[in-house]
Order: C-alpha cells, then structure tokens, then sequence
C-alpha cells in the first residue's frame, strides 16, 4: 500500500519527499509502480525542457542562469541532470552540492543529477518518472539537462515540450559531426560563450545546416546567442523557449495528441522492456544460471545466443 | 538453415558479404541469432579498440589516419562509427561514402555506420554484434568510434580492449564536464587539434583529473597530441594504444577473465531484453493493444504502469 501522507507531502512540494521519491523510481523499487500510478493524475501541467549539446559546450551554467531567471519571475523549477559517469565516482552528487550553493537551496529550485548505474536501460524510465514527479510536485517548469548525444538522450530530449540545443562557437569545421539527428530535434538554439572567437562563422554554418533540415512543422528554429557566465542572453532563451511552446500549442492541434502517443508508447516498450527482465531475472535460480552461462560465454565455450535460448528454455519449462 | 557458402566468404572477408552480414544484425531479423552462432567461434583476435569523445573533438580524421597507418603497416583494419542520427536524414550513410573515398575502399579497410533505429535498445547489441562478425571476417583491428558520451556509449566503449578518448584544446573551465565516468573508462588520452591556443591548460587540468581518479589496475593513462588532419601524432597514438594492451594482458591474468565475463553478462542481458520484448510484441493482438493503450496513456486515462500491467496480465492469461 502506498503512504497517503508521502503523496500527500510530495503534491506540496517537501523537498525531501521529492528526493525520496527520486529514489525509489531510481531503484527501481516495487514501490516506484504504486507511486507513479498516484503521481500521474497530477501531472501534464508543467512545461518541460529539454537541453541538450556537447560536454563542454557550458550547458550547466546555462542552465543554472535560466533557472535564477525563473525563479525571480516567481516561478518554481525542477532540474534533473542527466550524468552518464560512474555511481563510484560520486562526481554527480558533488556536482549536484556545488551547484546548489550558487542556486540558493529553497522550494523553488530543485536539483538531481541521475546517474547510470552501470545496468542495462532503466535511464530513460527513470528520468522520465522524475520529471513526472517535479510536474506533480506542483514544479512550473522541469528541465532536463543532458549531457552527450546518445541514444537514450535523444530519447528523453524528444519527450519534452520543447528542446533546446547548446554548441559553442570554434566548432569550426567541426559543426558536421553534430549531425543531422541533433539538428532535428533542436527547437531552439543556443551559441553559448558568445564572447569567443568565431560566433558568425558558427552561426552562418548552423544556419546552413538548419536550411537544409526538415522540420514536419513550419517552426524556424530560432538561433540565441548568451554568455551565461555573465547571465547574457538568458532572458532571450527564455523568451524563444516560450515562444516555441506558444507556437507549437496553437500550430498542432491533432498531430501533438499523435506525437503525445508515440511518446507514450515508447514510455511503455521501456516499461515492458525493464518489467520482463526483471521478472525474467527474480525468478528462481535464473541470476545464478545467469552467471554461469556468461562464465561460459567468456571462455567461448558456449556463443551468447545460444546462451540466451537456454535461460529462456529452462523458463518456460 | 544458415547458407555456408556464406559464411564461408565472410570468413575469407569479403567486403560485401560482410555488410550484408551486419545488416542482418542491425535488422535483428531471426537468421542474425543463426549467423552469430557461427561467427563466435572464430572471434577473439581483432584487437578492439573503441575511441569516444565529445562531437567536434574531430574523433572522425583522427580514426581515419590510424586506420591508414595500420593499413600502411599492413594490418587490416575494421570501424564500426554508432551514429546518433535520424534514420531519416541519411547522414550516416553520406558520411561513410565521404570517408571511404578518403580511406580507399579496399580488402584491408571497412567502414560501417550504425545508426539509432528510433526504437528500443538494440544499438549495442547490434554494435558488438558487428565487432564480432568483422573479427571472425579476419580483421586485425577493430575500432568502434562513437559521438557522444551517453550510456549506451559508455557500455560499447567498456567492452573493448582498450579505450580512448578523444579532448580538443579549449575545454577550458570545462573540462569538468567530462566527468570522471568518462576518466574512468580512458586508457589512453588524446588532445587533437593541438596546433590550438590552449593545449598545455588542456593538458594540465586533464593530468590533474586523472590524478584523482580510481583505477583499479596501476596503468597511468599516457596523454598524446594529436593534429589528425596534418597527421601528427598518428604513430605515437598507435604506439599508446599497443602498451596499453600489452601491459593489461600482462597484468590482468585472473582479472581479465572477470572483465571477459562482467562484459558477456552484459551482453547476454541485452540480447534477452531483445528477446523479451520481441517474443510479447510478436504474440497475437500485443501490438494492437500496445497502440490503444499509449493512445489512452497520452490522453491521460490511464498511468503507464496500470497499462503495462494490463500488456502482460493479457499476455500470461
């Protein structure tokens, strides 16, 4: 059974409810199902973004600078981080106190870095029940911060209302390997570190490239330049990332509820995905044949397909 | 049945039968479980070798020029590139005609790029697969180059021989961003382009991250200078790259047999995630009821874990 209190706590927005709650969606816990299904009537009011680009690019600090925007205008905001080092390393949380400091730990700003956890998928599922968590918790807007651009990034960029993405200027002849994939899902650019060296020759490739990207919508993805370390163009972001969202509002109509089932759907193929393996997993005797057959596999006395129609036969028995 | 003719070219490395071969995997179609149950038992003497780095750190020249060394000292020389983008832009494929035609299509040097397919998982399942068959095909080198940082990066990049990792000059105040998951996993470093402003601050501030970090073995991460596009630092990287995996087949013993089997395990939960999901969404009416059930999650009629609850409670009955 689920703590009425805990929900009741977490929809007024305690702080450490929210933690709590964090982590049991993190770990995956039995109890994580019964709390997402009392979370999800609550939520679908926040806006959340998602922001993406390359290590280095100064995404944190960009995105430190548009929560304090937030928070002065007196909105409330949640930030989820996601932070593909090591659990051994510690560096997340660190990160995470560093970063506290400057924003001023109170109700309106929530921070958490999720960091993978050196098992298979479950990332995107958490995050995505993170945020669905901040959205209940009465949070106006969510960002999702991500840093890289892999798969389950793109996955869980593409799931927010509006994605943003960073680069830095002196990419130079370097823009290309930002790729097409990355172009798609951007609805706003950012050049960050808009004091460097060759912000227009950045600026007129990115151009190039987004005239020859096809969008299914007719947006023009706007181009922000900012210095977030000295809070420059902050307010422009948050303008365009508004605008975006007005936009895409008002322009769908039909096809958002299509874009909103096959993100939908996607959310329940990891569901399935983690909830058959689990299953799979606790049952009797698996881990161990598990173990041994990966043993075997190691020593190339035995190939991994072969492998896995073994485990799943000794289930089925 | 599986055809042996075809196999038997595969083996013998023929070029066009080896890309047929890695579509299969990519399309998971059920002949790729049959084709890896043949090609296991000759994998195990292509060195791996997986280089990762933020976009633009020009990982792509510098992957280039060591695959033109290795071919020019003659060895022969697999890339596998994991690739982010939309399977709709055609990216991928335009980037691997480019480079071909500057590596020279050739016996000695493949080149493939895997893209994200949209949907679940399967990318590094189908990576590794792809190492495997081109090690069985006789190549001598593989080298698995990935853009970006993610999770999934991170796991193909952990089960190669050695790793590397791939800076630009410039990271400056940022460099943290890397974060110490990706310190952990780099056995050799290297700053490109560095004809750049910034080199020796790059290099110190990486010398002093590593410093921090934990290995479990007592290699120290050699840090070589790169500029790929004049070729420099080309020979040196190879020679890094070869004392590292002298040195940890030398030091490791009962050790690399535990990484042997951490890493098959690994790979066997990924292929039964696969199998998993496959066997449910091929069962009658899954497909159907999946759609009907995302459409009702997106309108907010029901929570996504009562709907996968009620997937598989349909699928058992």
């Amino acid at each position: 059974m689920i703590d009425t209190e805990f929900i009741d706590r977490l929809f007024a927005g305690d702080v450490r409810t929210i933690a709590r709650a964090i982590t049991q969606v993190e770990n995956g816990s039995t109890s994580a199902a019964e709390l997402m299904k009392a979370v999800f009537p609550k939520t679908g009011r926040a806006m959340i973004i998602g922001i993406t680009g390359a290590p280095g690019a100064g995404k944190s600090s960009l995105v430190d600078k548009l929560a304090l925007h937030y928070k002065e205008i007196g909105l409330r905001v949640g930030i989820i981080c996601i932070d593909p080092s090591s659990p051994f390393s510690g560096g997340a949380i660190l990160g995470d106190r560093i970063r506290m400091s400057t924003l001023g730990l109170d109700k309106n700003i929530f921070i958490r870095s999720m960091a993978t956890r050196g098992n298979l998928g479950g990332l995107s599922r958490a995050t995505v029940d993170a945020v669905a968590i901040l959205d209940a918790a009465g949070f106006d807007k969510v960002i999702v911060e991500t840093v890289g651009v892999g798969q389950d990034e793109v996955e869980i960029v593409k799931a927010a209302d509006v994605s943003v993405v960073v680069l830095v200027p002196g990419m130079g002849d370097d823009i290309q390997a930002i790729k097409a994939g990355i172009m798609e899902i951007g609805d706003v650019f950012v050049i960050n570190k808009a004091d460097r060296e060759g912000v227009l020759r950045t600026q007129k490739e990115l151009e190039a490239l987004l005239s020859l990207a096809h969008r299914p919508d007719m947006w023009n993805p706007p181009i922000v330049k900012t210095i977030a370390t000295e809070n420059k163009g902050v307010e422009e972001l948050a303008a365009a990332i508004d605008k975006y969202v007005g936009y895409a509002a008002r322009a769908y109509g039909e096809e958002i509820s299509d874009r909103k089932a096959s993100i939908a759907k996607w959310r329940l193929l990891e569901l399935l995905s983690e909830r058959l393996l689990s299953d799979l997993l606790n049952a009797n005797g698996t881990d161990a044949k598990l173990e041994s057959l990966a043993a075997e596999v190691a020593a190339k006395r035995i190939d991994p397909y072969s492998a896995v129609e073994e485990i799943l036969a000794k289930n089925h028995s």
